[in-house]
């Protein structure tokens, strides 16, 4: 665990780096009368990005392709915009800095991504990106000078298991894993112009951000449902994709008897009906999804002779996660059994459930206190880049509602009100963590 | 039903055109030395074929695709070489003449396919359409002229549902339907030299053809298990293509509730099962097989908004096809209730079974006994080209091995000399036939 406790850290900085009697403190402005960010701005940049990689389906800027560079393309012009000179670190991720009164000080640093699932919303990412521009040029346009730098990063390839932010941290990630536009990582951190060369000069070592703050639509019904207006996370749960082949063997579906098959699209359908019901056999926020599964030869007249589908798994207990893919594997091994096929597992993807720090949860409810609004605190069932943050320094989260509780959807909506409320949070919490850090 | 009887036709043409007293009988010479096809010349040409539309999953000539129009290129250039002029028919069609010595009677046809299924094998189609073509080579080589005309046919797309052979004897085909190859039929004719203008053109009457005889592999594993040589074939089983479209609602795989969900890759996997367990739930020979299986969006961290799906159901029995129909529709209804997704159902083809002709039957078997071969009486379990025939004229298949019984598999095969034995008994079996008819 190489996580660290803020308010450790706080209290180190403090002694290095009292505050200072230079310019009028952002803490005291923002507790006597809360800083407002240019929501309708943000709600404008949304509304452009919405037309880069609509298609019938959805938004489709999935890591690496055409759309996905066409959206970093437009992202890049709002920093631009907004002064943050970009950079493109090496791992692809967005970089932007505003420096601060106190240089020695390591950074502030929010953000978000850009990419998209397969046929997705324009939310999801987008809105705390964009957040994270427009706080640095509300700062700047307002002549708020904070004491750290802030740092705004779009993190590439967050929908593909926050690759971007992974890198950044120094994780390990299988660079010839194949994205969902059909590029390795390999191909695609270049084709962001990213650098696999120079991958190590893009880890930002523990201790090296003072901490990492990320707005996000909610993307379940929580808030939506209960009519709050903020969600102040609680920690983000272990993932884990598990890919499961399942091997049979292709033969003619007419000529075939039932007893003589070897049918891999059975076997998955048993194994997938499983899934749901070991899930949903004991108490709890677990979940487990099925959501791809491709056959082989995938023909009308022909018995699957191969099967390729993931699971899902998420909880915010990691024993709890590795209990389930036990159990998963076990169900695998019993229905290959019953149905003549064989099945391999492998975990494609594994995170630890990475939990807020608690000092960072006061001050964002400290900030919705000050602007007025609602909150809730609540778990994130979705993955984010703030779990790998988590890693190197403090880390907390702001929540949006999700009308509906629809993501991952072209449905995917969050009310202007809403966006303007999580710019102002955003900018609110930045500003008292530059006190408290 | 447009199904006539053989020997009430032979019976007709009998009285109306009595064996001549021309050149020496085909009958007499059959019965008494069977006669030889170039078996060799069959293999030979098969093993050329076998690399046209091979990839690392098989055989792809999936209709009208680039492989197919190379793999009926390579057709049309034996045709030539066997002196059948050959001409494209508006539906795609190849056919090949030989004049017989009686103008006026209607053609003998033989004649398969050379498309394949995705990831298929070589000698589903081709076999019989270039034993076909040995026949009429081998006829014109030794100097056998027969009574009746020999049309030696290759079927357009008889794997996406004997499309050439339908629009032959004049069935419906949705012509804006899209086959493997991603085109539609409309499209597809025109790219295999058909022309959709003029398909009331490509169609045979009832009674202008004097029979038609389909030599193909068996596809299943009866001969191969038996160690029989060739297989009488007694009726295609009746085939019904259901397409199924499971509506729910995609949304992020995290962040829903299991109990929130309506996911259509569950309650196409609880269908996929169930349809498995009711075509085994009673005794009988009746198959059912989901082999095509499309999630939308397909993604490992979204439950699946949308499957497609389609089930292929066959049996001997009309009324058992009919029956299970219904029935797996109502299991759709029942899942769909059950997990809040709608299953919407459309019959995408449908063919009744068909029998074959008692005296055709009879005429393979004597073909058999004289080239010393063994044999067994058996159902089709796949559909062919002979079905459609069979609305027109009197039909008859004859059927060689397949290694371990497997086929629309790259480990397709059928053993030479099996391959020599079909083409030997294609051409018996016409040359009897043209003194019967």
């Amino acid at each position: 665990m190489r996580r660290r406790e803020f308010l450790g850290r706080a209290a180190a900085f403090a002694a290095a780096a009292p505050l200072s009697s230079g310019p009028i403190s952002s803490l005291a402005r923002a507790q006597a009368a809360p800083l407002r960010a240019d929501g309708a701005r943000v709600n404008g940049w949304l509304a452009q990005m919405d037309s880069i990689g609509r298609t019938a389906g959805g938004i489709n800027r999935v890591a690496y392709s055409e759309a996905d560079v066409a959206g970093r393309a437009f992202t890049l012009g709002l920093f631009r915009q907004a002064g943050l000179a970009p950079r493109i670190d090496a791992a692809g991720n967005i970089v932007g800095r505003l420096e601060g009164t106190q240089p020695s000080l390591p950074p502030i640093v929010i953000g978000s991504h850009v990419d998209s699932v397969t046929d997705g919303g324009n939310f999801d990412g987008p809105l705390g990106s964009f957040a994270a521009v427009e706080v640095a040029r509300s700062l700047r346009e307002q002549g708020n000078r904070l004491r750290h730098p802030l740092e705004v990063v779009v993190w590439s390839n967050e929908e593909g298991g926050t690759i971007g932010s992974k890198l950044a941290v120094g994780e390990p990630v299988d660079l010839d894993s194949v994205a969902r536009s059909g590029k390795t990582l390999r191909e695609g951190i270049g084709i962001v112009g990213g650098d696999i060369a120079k991958l190590e000069a893009a880890v930002r070592p523990e201790g090296s951000v003072a901490c990492y703050i990320e707005l996000h639509i909610e993307q379940g019904g929580r808030l939506d449902q209960a009519g709050l207006q903020v969600g102040v996370v609680e920690g983000i749960v272990g993932l884990r994709w598990i890919e499961v082949v399942i091997e049979g063997f292709a033969n003619h579906a007419g000529t075939t008897p039932m007893d003589d098959r070897r049918d891999a699209m059975l076997a998955a359908a048993r194994f997938t009906v499983a899934v749901n019901e070991a899930i949903r056999s004991e108490p709890g926020r677990q979940v487990a999804t099925v959501g791809r599964l491709v056959p082989t030869p995938n023909t009308r007249n022909v018995i699957a002779g191969r099967v390729d589908l993931a699971v899902d798994l998420r909880d915010l207990d990691a024993a709890k996660v590795e209990r389930f893919a036990a159990r998963f594997r076990h169900l695998g091994q019993e229905i290959g059994a019953a149905t003549q096929t064989t099945f391999t597992f492998r975990d494609a993807t594994s995170s630890r459930p990475a939990m807020s720090d608690p000092a960072i949860m006061d001050l964002v409810e400290g900030s919705a206190r000050a602007l007025g609004l609602s909150t809730q605190r609540m778990p994130s069932g979705a993955g984010h880049d703030a779990q790998e943050l988590a890693q190197i320094c403090p880390m907390g989260m702001i929540f949006v509602p999700s009308v509906g509780g629809i993501s991952h959807s072209p449905r995917e909506f969050t009310k202007p009100e809403d966006v303007a409320n999580g710019a102002d949070m955003l900018l609110n919490a930045v500003v008292r963590a530059d006190t408290r850090v």
